[in-house]
């Protein structure tokens, strides 16, 4: 591998390596509380030698929120009421991620928060997105007389709320099967268990 | 008034004021983020004339829960499914409020919090609640089937996942319609409008 490339990829990898142990911090403390000290302390760096990778605080966060983005990396066009299923199971077995972005969410209706404009953005679309797979599911119209468009803040509100309940209380919640228990409400009856 | 007692009603007025205040400052900073001083300078105290009346951070916070709990003291075995919604109504009037309670829920579930056994507790009670709520209105059993036990997390994580929705964009997201269109989707045919 030439220099340069070799220089890029270990650059790359540390920057890798801080995000993740961002997402750890914010876990822990939420951002506010969360000190460029002791993430770069989780790394092994200086602050300064974090400084050189992310210049500041908010840079950090915007690396972790286009993190957070590639886990969803479907493509919008593609996404199914039966892969929503399948993302809250997933969701269940990684609690730590789940912890970091319940709590970022909390924190950023707060004055002047560095997420807040992109938790704005990201609701906005994603109920646009989640209004186009109920429409691909079941037309204009729900088997319950609702639109896509005034169930998709619903299906959204549903999956926020139960992370908050399921990390507060995980043997209490079950959050997978109550996700489905909602996708039965929107058009299916439900099992009888 | 007797001296004492004139005493005591001007250190709970000033007690009163101080949660007030520490409620304003945590709508906008978050728990975490929301300093002694800073409460202290809103009602014009030094922070030693505020440790007085709290003597920790954390007393306050137990303060400022308690004074959480008596909003919604409706008697627990007086709730009705359209006192839900008069309330949704009455939370989309108040949204520093509802800012304050967002923000300590998202803080809640990061390490060690002191708002998390509350939130916790608070959940399981709520949850019992609702379910009561539903029985009583339904029986055992949902026009959908599902039992008021299997409805009671989805009711409550709509409820705060739309706060969400509703703080980061108030102009997009109707916060009661939406709401009353969880309500259709239990048990009655929505308004086609």
């Amino acid at each position: 591998m030439p220099y340069r490339d070799g220089m890029r990829a270990r650059s790359e990898g540390r920057r890798a390596e801080i995000v993740r142990a961002a997402l750890e911090a914010i876990a822990e403390r939420g951002y506010r509380g969360a000190s460029l000290a002791a993430v770069a302390e989780r790394v092994g760096l200086t602050q300064q030698g974090l400084l050189h990778h992310f210049p500041t605080k908010e840079a950090l966060l915007v690396a972790v929120l286009k993190e957070r983005d590639q886990w969803d990396a479907v493509p919008d066009t593609q996404w199914r009421v039966d892969l929503l299923t399948a993302l809250v199971e997933y969701n269940s077995m990684r609690p730590g991620i789940i912890q970091t972005f319940s709590a970022l969410l909390g924190e950023s209706v707060t004055e002047g928060h560095p997420a807040r404009e992109y938790f704005t953005d990201r609701y906005t679309r994603v109920r646009a997105n989640m209004a186009a797979v109920l429409r691909t599911e079941y037309g204009d119209r729900l088997p319950n007389g609702l639109t896509p468009e005034r169930t998709a803040p619903l299906l959204v509100a549903v999956m926020d709320g139960l992370q908050y309940q399921w990390l507060l209380d995980p043997e209490s919640v079950d959050m997978p099967e109550a996700f489905r228990d909602f996708l039965h409400l929107l058009g299916e009856k439900p099992d009888r268990s």
